[in-house]
């Protein structure tokens, strides 16, 4: 086990109704509010009306930005800086999914920095005092709601980055589960990809002697394949939402990774030029991409991993570990046949033509990925593979 | 799963040489500082030196209280909050195992309160605006390192209660492994009992659709099982007192309660008034009181999670709830003798006379526990089992 930080600050708030203690959260932190939102869905649900209604009566003036979209624009962030500055406004209440969240982070780094905040993405500039953000969590998926980082769009480069800083914590996050209840099908498939997703980077690493943390990692694993095709069959059921949204949080709140070099991350690198390209959800992305990363880096070094996950995830009972690891890797892509999700990225629009122009952008700083480090080629063979 | 409020933001600084961090993190939150710690062990092992050298690098001045006691006392509280209060101290350096931080804890609330600090344990006052504390932990076991709680004992009366708030929990820990090396067995198996009681107590409820809590409880077990008798035979392996440090942690930071209406903790009333009447280590009361507690709450109602810890944990193949539960509890049993713990009262000195007082202090408030609620009669019951 490696010497690590561990600090998860954000109080999380988790359960019906507990919206109601936005007002009095904000106080400690801020006094004029940016409500940061995204498309209507948050008005039609009855949201909106309900957050204007708890700022209206805890005497919190705000500003509102809109239309955040999916995979969060530049843009948007630039907007949001501006209204802040603007307004002398002094904390950013987030309601919505990760990328409304993310959006927001951006905006509460960029506000106090002199250029353009994409510069924190393209790692020129270095995040400091950002102003404090709330959120109130409607999409079970990213883990954004409890870690201090954000992913961002350029819409001029169709570029898609991270920038991070425990200083981007969230100082509180709502967590109601009912207000997951109107996640259609497809994103709370694609959410529960996410979130499984974030295990693997964290888990698919070489790191020793990391027990606790791996042993973690299989209980949120098991968590999702437990609640997944309940959430998907019954949209209102609070124990699959209330257990799939916890497990978004501690899925990349630090627990998971604590005590290891670094995850891995390079299948999250080969999805973020996915959906820079033609918007593709993050999670249906990764659906396509993991089952393809896993085949392509299980080699005789590797395959220990992923028999650990085939015996203590999936209940896999098979003494060698190559033959495991390939069950194991067949049940993680069956899994995400059976939430509905796309698994080629023919499926989705994409063809031979995009791939040398994604790999390049993908190695821009290099290799990635630590479990197995992949170049160009690397990075072109698992498109490939995915096609 | 019930609603509930997570907040875990005490910073962990985990690993080898750590240490080096205090000044720095010292300096974020104060600037007099009362240098706590226990018995002499702490001046053998180099580690006072160490502490020593860097407060007066770091130009923090402190005042030293020593000879903090297992099963902290009044006394020393008091003694602290004297010392805190004559030389203007405005932060506690706790250095030692749980009874030193729980003091740090019971002081820091005592230094702003006009009463006597007894008065948090006897739920008469209201902790409010404690002076912060971090800690350099020396012992895996009570997790107090990472939660707003503490344990005293009264002197003058036998007597030992738990008191707790947020804004107790230690705006740092340093965790570092090598630190418990030199834990004696007998230190070492209490501990790893410490910390699986905790995840016993906030297990064993009857608290439905807590599947994520659960299985990370479950992971949290799994890892003592696997790393307390390692540490035993290899007192300076790494890897094992590392996962059984940062499992000390998580057991008691709320991850495994949040969701549930409460832990049960009988088993931890009833030990207390063990440890208050002989000073019976902690985790060696609890060795002996858990399988008693297991046996005598065993019933057609309660089997069904008995059976789930045995399945999960001990990997007992049984479809009966009831075979399973009895397996489970015997492996329980099992593995505390095989950490040489003691497995009776009368062991370590306990006799038929001591039941009927311990009983009524432990039932001073009313029955306890919340899986099977235990009336004075019952405590009793268990208390002459484990005789």
């Amino acid at each position: 086990m490696k010497n690590f930080n561990f600090y998860a600050p954000t109080k999380i708030l988790f359960g019906k109704n507990r919206i109601n203690d936005i007002g009095k959260e904000i106080l400690q932190s801020g006094k004029r509010v940016l409500f940061a939102y995204g498309s209507g869905s948050i008005k039609k649900s009855g949201l909106y009306d309900k957050v204007v209604s708890i700022l209206n009566q805890s005497n919190i003036p705000f500003v509102e930005l809109s239309g955040i979209q999916p995979n969060p624009r530049m843009s948007s962030v630039r907007e949001g800086v501006r209204l802040c500055r603007d307004n002398n406004l002094d904390f950013i209440l987030a309601v919505g999914g990760g990328s409304v969240i993310d959006c927001s982070k951006a905006i509460a780094a960029g506000v106090s920095y002199h250029g353009d905040a994409w510069d924190f993405m393209m790692r020129k500039a270095k995040i400091e005092t950002p102003i404090p953000i709330g959120t109130v969590l409607t999409l079970s998926a990213t883990g954004t709601e409890m870690n201090g980082n954000a992913v961002i769009s350029n819409d001029d480069e169709s570029d898609k980055r991270a920038m991070g800083d425990d200083s981007l914590r969230p100082v509180f996050s709502v967590l109601d589960p009912t207000l997951t209840y109107t996640v259609n099908e497809y994103q709370t498939s694609a959410g529960t990809v996410d979130i499984m997703s974030h295990i693997f980077e964290q888990y698919f690493t070489d790191d020793q002697g990391t027990f606790i943390q791996d042993s973690i990692a299989e209980s949120i694993l098991k968590t999702c394949i437990k609640y997944g095709p309940i959430a998907l069959k019954e949209p209102d059921n609070y124990e699959a939402r209330a257990n799939l949204m916890w497990a978004s949080s501690l899925a990349l709140n630090g627990l998971t990774v604590s005590g290891k070099l670094a995850g891995d991350w390079a299948t999250h690198d080969l999805e973020h030029q996915l959906s820079a390209i033609n918007d593709l959800t993050h999670g249906a992305g990764l659906a396509i991409l993991f089952p393809n990363w896993m085949e392509f880096v299980l080699n005789d070094k590797t395959a220990y991993k992923f028999a650990q996950m085939a015996r203590n995830v999936w209940n896999i009972n098979e003494s060698d570990d190559m033959v495991a690891a390939k069950k194991g890797i067949r049940c993680v892509r069956d899994f995400f046949v059976k939430l509905g999700m796309p698994s080629s990225l023919s499926e989705v629009g994409f063809k031979d033509e995009h791939v040398d122009v994604m790999a390049d952008k993908v190695c821009m700083f290099g290799p990635v990925g630590m479990f197995k480090r992949l170049n160009v080629d690397d990075v072109k063979a698992i498109y490939q593979r995915a096609l």
